[in-house]
């Protein structure tokens, strides 16, 4: 692509001579794989308030106590202010490492404050977790489908990605020891295994517990590290919490969490844990990325953590999105065609929708979009090219009535799409390089 | 070094088995040179009340209006929560970059907000400046000596930096010349310049005028781009404000903003102005880094910049620091041994002292220490091992009279440190490999 195809600023505001890009030659070689997606393009059309927008992953903020929550804030600023607003370490402010502490001991997981490292939103602690492991051509391993924003990270760093395959339970063991065989046996030189075993995104299953245990001695036994990303793990929504693998092996895994999806995104406060000699080197990397993460949002979270009730308002979140997701999946049992795959997810944010054969969502997507309705294609969550059948449904903004009408017009796309490729054939599109998605969390 | 030498994790504290690192052998070949120095213990030390600090470069918060800045961020909360806490785009709130387009025409720099990322901070600037141009072994000039952070992020990336020597006047042109012709001759690739133009840290020193075009016109004639941070350029004593490199070229110029000097360091806002093709995929790379920066920071500069007197709070800022400058050398005129020399900086927050040669400046930390004093050697802003006989003294953060207390206190400890050196010959120490400054803006 071009950066004529670029939606934000149309040649016309900038005159033609500033498309040309006269910087082309002087790029990394990573940069290169750093194009925007013609998918971002509709991604502007399909913020617009009529479309319905199933794509993205924001939190549903509503239930949140604003007006307390200003208040806490503003006696923050007042009495400490010259702390909250000057520069802090890159290992994070010991309270809010201590209570990170405390909310991971409601997983199951012990740790010690010192291994804990605050980071900008969990999505920096992958990128540093990538930075201080991965050459170039290194291969790290994650489930197919897996978050963008990881394989954003693993792809900046020009790591190889090869995916293993899930089903209901989760990553299964046996492809993750051929994948390893298959790594291995052509010279391969494989990092870590980055995965997400509860409420995955964008699978929406959750590892089984015996395979817990198995991954883990699988991974130790290939001398391979375990990167856990659960962002997802206290929604569960009947209030079951899994063991994460962290709590059941503290050497080998690399632990990462967030308050993005159990408070609020636009905070930024994310975290990783790692053994202690991981975590200096972490730390030292996070000096060089953003010298420290913003200290005010730390100390808001802290006190938010000291001064509400916390695991009133996850269980508040966990109530409304499992009503989300109940409305999805009634709608989908309801319009979807014949043909259409689902998951039941127990946690989390997203569903998972495979279509039938001859419909590609991602060529289908701009007729999704002028149906007002807004998907994320499959495609964006594989770097193998898999996933044209497959579609990211998220449940968690809108309300229960736009997932309704969202879904109803979904199901009358897919069968018009239907219809279409009965009388022409299979769809063909454009090949679009680069990152399939926008923005991951926040299209 | 080992990791027994950090001082934050005392061995007792994990048992001896934690400090035995299991995944050395797994680490990126750029991790290497993530080492910790032994210098980071000593501000641990220097940390400490009773040690005047002159090494870090926090600025002085005190002069802020707090009461009134708690109100409207509490407001901004209560009234627009939902937006302020929840994911933003990886290029920053739209309202925001107009303002910063406001804040640069206050230097004579045109700009159009689209062509504004907004970063966590201005380390994160550089840090995606790094990462979309430089691949292992690319060359990046800059003066010598130069910023720690941004050395920091150079090495997270690989890239070779050569320094180009600076005089009075700043960068010098001729030498620029010769590195360019050096590095070329050898078949090096530079990817860019950076330049610290005003007020330079650690130099103090400013880029004469009659330099900047000059200097442009040798990168232009070279085909290197310029990459200039500028967060002290408002921060002229007499109110000047030299014009920016990017104001005298809009094309071969990246330019750094932030907000971190003019108003709050700990909400970590900074920004980046390229060409915009280059600004495109600084907004790619952002999102694999952080997604987004933290919107309720964003929200919060651009309404203290709405409904604060924010010309009249730089001021402020500007007065108090020179105050503190003319403490700081009318202290060193009066307790400074014979032989040292220093510059005298007309903006900005430090000053770059030379002391008599046979005294290492590393080397003598330790017993400034004991004296109650730190600085920051001069070892750690440069790449190639000069340095041992600078030191950068910070005048930002100490009152003038702790100011004053401190040179006195520096002024014995380099008295003592010369009878040394007379008695014993120059004092021998240990190599310490890796950066030898603390966090760069916060010890």
């Amino acid at each position: 692509m071009s950066d004529e195809h670029q939606p934000t600023t149309p040649p016309e505001k900038h005159g033609p001579a500033r498309n040309l890009d006269a910087h082309r030659a002087r790029y990394a070689q990573r940069t290169a794989g750093m194009t925007a997606s013609e998918v971002r393009a509709l991604f502007a059309v399909a913020n617009r308030p009529e479309v319905v927008s199933l794509a993205g992953g924001m939190p549903n903020l509503a239930a949140l106590p604003l007006d307390s929550l200003a208040g806490e804030v503003a006696s923050l600023i007042a009495q400490d202010g010259q702390g909250a607003l000057q520069y802090g370490s890159a290992h994070g402010v010991p309270e809010l490492r201590e209570q990170i502490c405390d909310v991971m001991a409601m997983e199951g997981i012990s740790a010690h404050p010192d291994d804990v490292m605050v980071t900008v939103g969990s999505q920096m602690a992958l990128d540093m977790v990538t930075r201080i492991f991965c050459d170039p051509g290194d291969v790290v391993l994650a489930e197919g489908p897996s978050y963008v924003g990881a394989l954003g990270s693993f792809s900046a760093y020009q790591a190889e990605v090869v995916h293993v395959a899930m089903d209901d339970d989760g990553l299964q063991p046996e492809a993750l020891r051929e994948a390893i065989g298959n790594v291995t046996a052509r010279g391969g030189r494989i990092k870590f295994l980055y995965t997400i075993p509860n409420f995955h995104n964008p699978g929406g299953v959750t590892m089984a517990l015996n395979r817990r245990a198995e991954v883990l001695e699988i991974c130790a036994q290939h001398g391979i590290l375990v990167v856990e990303d659960n962002p997802y793990g206290l929604l569960g929504f009947d209030g079951q919490v899994y063991p994460p693998l962290r709590s059941l092996d503290a050497d080998n895994v690399v632990y990462l969490g967030s308050f993005s999806k159990t408070f609020a995104s636009g905070l930024r406060v994310g975290w990783v844990l790692a053994p202690h000699a991981v975590r200096e080197k972490l730390v030292l990397a996070a000096e060089s990325a953003t010298l420290c993460p913003p200290t005010l949002n730390q100390m808001i979270v802290s006190r938010y953590l000291t001064t509400h009730d916390w695991k009133g308002q996850i269980k508040a979140f966990r109530e409304q999105y499992r009503e989300r997701r109940d409305a999805m999946l009634s709608a989908l049992e309801q319009h979807m065609p014949e043909g259409c795959t689902w998951n039941t997810p127990d946690g989390g944010f997203f569903v998972w929708v495979t279509v039938p054969e001859g419909i590609d969502t991602k060529a289908m997507l701009p007729r999704a979009v002028t149906q007002r309705v807004a998907y994320a294609s499959g495609t964006g969550f594989y770097t193998d090219g898999f996933g044209s059948r497959q579609m990211r449904l998220s449940f968690c903004y809108p309300t229960p009535e736009r997932i309704r009408e969202g879904v109803r017009r979904l199901a009358n796309t897919l069968t018009e799409e239907r219809e279409l490729v009965r009388t022409f054939g299979s769809i063909p599109q454009r090949e679009v390089p680069g990152p399939q998605a926008p923005s991951p969390d926040t299209a």
